[in-house]
């Protein structure tokens, strides 16, 4: 496998450990497309949750407490915030708020998000490939019982409280990065990955840009996704309570029939084993990711699923 | 002096150290018209440096070492900037870029930065009256022998290195604040003080502004002034370097000229004394403050200077 290389869309924490496992694997040939709906302004600041929960992962420099957020950093700019009367719902470190700034200055300057996630990546020492999904605003819109709600207000500020009645995707009317594209379109990939995220809020941000469907039904190399539901439960986050809330079977079965009509090769959990039988392709794995052993493992699982071709 | 009432200029750590000990003698009864003529937009944000400088000394939180930025701050931030790649030459500390933060936010939402000033003083318990001498952007430039420099470029980036040939005050296109001329026609105070600041980069904005020296010259009360030069040379700053620049005599004599026109009483240090003979209304005193003791003792030659009246 020395000559792999994959193509993974990735949106943050739970995707972002399969990310670290096939850049382990891969190094600079890995390209990652990364969600940026739950971009927003903050503070009057671009932040980029995904695109940064990604960098900070693959360069070893992720709070490994949290999964986001740089490790050993502080919080001084964000009690003096609090103490100001500011917005504090959205953590900021003293160290992450380098990025932030640094990159809000840099597209008011009419750089591109996708050069500026470039050069921080290489200031950050990575070598895989990372793209955001856009250079345009593509926000998610969370409809809820209790009205619409900007992502960021949902996931964060709202802990995911609010039951979802329906998900709006900016990026429908947004681009893909041309680059995103042509990668789709590029035959010499091992597989195109659907990293471990979740379906609802990280990657369909990124199916819903033009283009992108079509594009993965297109694709000549096997389109694997691992399911990021396990024994009718999430790995983490809300993906199974947003399930339950949009009327769907909280199963690997329902994740298969989301991706169905470009997916080639859905990995399942050794617990839903008992599912396989049902799904065309499937393949049974251990997909919970405790260290980067596991993380590792799951990569090599994806890579070898890909062998045969599409 | 208990019934004292007094309105200062002020610029920033050199004036600051009066201000505070009016504030300490005067409390509620001070009222801070504050230069805003180094303000300037830096990594996005609004930066109020004597604003600021003035604000965190009357709250007691003023980094002791320098003067400005707050005490016990940390610089995660700046090391996480410099690491990117931003411009780190204006330094940031991390409580500190908390107001910047939250002035920007709230200046981009449409509240005056008088607004925001007296907003922020009240959080940090202030009882004095802070306000910046104009809500518009009146920024001071710097001509020097390299070319002319946008203030903090010359005084920190530059650290005040190149010969200043001119000073050109973009509070002459502004309007100062309408209660800093309210103020300056207020009958009631027992002086109105200019600072030890430095005249040329602290005051002078503020006596660009349209309006104000004349204000000054009509004012009803004492106009007292603290000499910044004491035995030919600048307590702190490029003050002395700059009179030189501008072809001024080094001297306590010059900054009684500069202020000629409106000027009731200048107070000089004793190492000076030679000089209160040819200085009518001057007043020898000791002007160099080490402690709030120093800083308190000169606020009341202040207020018992202004005793007579104008």
């Amino acid at each position: 496998m020395s000559d792999a290389r994959v193509l993974a869309l990735c949106g943050g924490v739970g995707g972002a450990k399969l990310a670290l496992g096939l850049y382990r694997l891969l190094g600079s040939e890995l390209t990652l497309v990364v969600n940026t709906g739950d971009d927003f302004a903050h503070l009057g600041l671009h932040v980029s949750p995904d695109l940064d929960t990604v960098t900070y992962t693959l360069a070893g420099r992720v709070n490994p407490a949290t999964g986001w957020g740089l490790a050993e950093d502080s919080g001084h700019f964000m009690a003096a915030l609090t103490e100001l009367g500011g917005e504090h719902w959205f953590f900021l470190g003293d160290r992450d708020l380098a990025l932030h700034v640094e990159r809000t200055r840099r597209l008011a300057a009419g750089q591109t998000l996708a050069e500026i996630t470039a050069s921080v990546a290489r200031t950050f020492g990575i070598r895989a490939r990372l793209l955001p999904m856009s250079d345009q605003l593509a926000p998610t819109l969370v409809e809820t019982d209790g009205g619409p709600l900007a992502f960021q207000h949902y996931f964060v500020r709202e802990r995911c409280q609010p039951a979802i009645r329906a998900l709006h995707y900016g990026g429908a009317q947004a681009r893909p990065h041309p680059e995103f594209l042509s990668a789709l379109a590029d035959p010499n990939w091992t597989a195109i990955v659907l990293c471990p995220s979740n379906p609802w809020l990280s990657l369909d941000p990124m199916l819903a840009l033009p283009g992108v469907r079509d594009a993965l039904r297109a694709a000549r190399v096997p389109v694997v996704a691992v399911s990021p539901i396990v024994g009718g439960r999430a790995i983490k986050g809300p993906t199974a309570k947003i399930m339950a809330e949009l009327g769907l079977e909280v199963s690997a079965r329902a994740i298969a029939a989301h991706y169905g009509d470009f997916l080639d090769c859905l990995i399942l959990d050794r617990r839903d084993a008992a599912l396989a039988a049902d799904l065309p392709g499937s393949l049974v794995a251990d997909t919970v990711m405790h260290d980067e052993g596991d993380k590792i493992a799951l990569a090599k699982t994806i890579l070898a699923a890909a062998h045969g071709g599409r």
